[in-house]
């Protein structure tokens, strides 16, 4: 067995802190020890918290982390930063604010570059949120800082998922429309005390009257001022009233499994590209076709058609000797 | 023949944009067009521009644009947008400020979402340009707006890459450190009417002594004021500089064949993934393992790893009936 995993499961945080580093080599050790960790999870609770640049995501996540802590239960805080070339180093500024955790040993942190990694949310983060989850913490919070598909894909981790939006946060339809209505299960208009604030619940609520995703569940729409504690107690209540459906209505394990599922065609999608660009490099054999596409004889779409429906291909490829 | 790449190689532009919508519904007349259209391209010249936002990308590729309609050339513009759930209307703001060009026959120009869509510039976007190509306009302008992989994609359709930043693009040595030096032939400083410009100008060219990628070609520092016009000529002599220097170093003909070559590994992943994912769901066969993954006697990534190792897949899985 994993001695990591070992060490891991019996709560010492150094190891968990020892295999999140692993992983974000990629080193093998990681991979093993993940077979033993996964084995151990589904006591925790996992919170993903998305939104646009300056909604307030971090001062809210500092907010919940310090409501729950009062309780006694111990939060683990992953921080997605998609890193743009241009973002510069604004997660690093987010991360000084949550500085006030950083000696309670309750509280675990840790922020994830995903650059480079394409899809939703990186493999890495599922295993870093199933890491702490076997270590034993209680509460996961997962923060994405970015846009597009890894926002979205804040929904493959989280049992809850809370979309934080501001007062200036432009064009509410727009925002609404582009998939986010089908991942959030909670919407919070943050900076509440600034004017358009209730404007832009009621916009909200009024989405969502038209286009109810469960009959069972609607999301609520909640006002916070994140840096005054304002509406955080309320937002901590319907976060467990989630929690509460999800469990009693037996949706919660039905969404953990399809996430499941998912991971595997992704890790699947993921091994074979990484083996089809290790042999593009090494094998001769596809000179021909490269050959092909350079004279323009063919154009690389259709060459990649012909190649996946040869006897180059199908003769087992792909896997390795 | 595809009758629409037959009207396209004539130069009816109504074919060029209908070509182009086929190419967005993922039409298989595309794929038959872009067969033809292929072996036509190869005499436009294509600048990719990319930059955080508010770098003043779109104003100066309206710049752009008028100084070369003026030597009768003619000038296509496809603007990208990874389209964020959270970026709202930000786009079409930008495409009102081109409006002076929509009434010029001359100029062609095209917004494109890449929603959805995992990894770099996305397939559509190369096809675009080569149906561009195709039909006999002299200058492609592809333009970025978003972030992360997207922007870096910008290399694997581009001629020449310019950089577009301004006095306020925060930390200059963050925002060349990650991954924009490897692709920047031209860098501008735009917006130099205000104060810090120079100084950004020094401290880019400062990085660049100290990290040459081309002992052939220094990527040059420009200053420009794009929504006075100021520095535009400058920058279109350094573009045909750099144009030259491609030409002339063979450099050209090398760039266009290694972007041919990883656009057929990519369409190679992106059919693969597909086929891959409609096999997970509709084939029974995958039951068993998938039952595992919920239950928990595997974790999703060694489930994948033992997938495909496995004779379920070796045995052509992925190729069609």
């Amino acid at each position: 067995m994993s001695e990591i995993a070992e060490r891991l499961l019996a709560g010492e945080q150094r190891a968990l802190s020892r295999l999140i580093t692993l992983l974000e080599r990629g080193d093998p050790a990681a991979a093993e020890a993940m077979k033993v960790v996964d084995g151990h999870t589904g006591r925790a609770y996992t919170v993903g918290i998305t939104g646009p640049p300056g909604a307030g995501k971090s001062t809210i996540v500092d907010q919940l982390t310090q409501l729950v802590r009062e309780t006694g239960s111990t939060v683990g805080i992953i921080a997605v930063d998609p890193t743009s070339p241009f973002s510069g180093g604004a997660i690093l500024g987010d991360r000084i604010r949550m500085q006030r955790h950083y000696l309670d040993s309750g509280v675990f942190i840790r922020s994830v570059a995903t650059r480079g990694q394409s899809g939703g949310l990186p493999r890495i983060v599922k295993s870093m949120v199933r890491a702490l989850d076997a270590s034993g913490i209680d509460l996961i919070l997962v923060e994405t800082v970015g846009v597009g598909q890894t926002e979205l894909g804040i929904i493959s981790v989280a049992d809850t998922v809370l979309v934080a939006l501001n007062p200036e946060s432009g064009d509410t339809i727009q925002t609404l429309k582009a998939g986010v209505m089908e991942i959030a299960d909670l919407y919070l208009v943050n900076k509440a005390d600034r004017d358009g604030a209730n404007q832009m619940a009621t916009a909200i609520t009024g989405m969502l009257h038209m286009a109810i995703n469960s009959p069972k569940w609607s999301p609520p729409v909640l006002l916070t001022t994140a840096h005054t504690g304002q509406g955080i107690d309320e937002l901590w209540n319907k976060i467990e009233e989630h929690r509460k459906f999800l469990t009693t209505s037996g949706e919660l394990n039905e969404r953990r499994g399809r996430q499941r599922r998912r991971e595997f065609l992704e890790a699947v999608e993921e091994v074979l590209a990484q083996r089809l660009r290790d042999r593009v490099e090494n094998d001769p054999s596809l000179n021909a076709i490269l050959e092909k596409i350079a004279a323009k004889e063919t154009d690389p779409y259709s060459a990649a058609l012909e190649f996946l429906d040869s006897s180059l291909f199908s003769a087992n490829w792909l896997n390795p000797e």
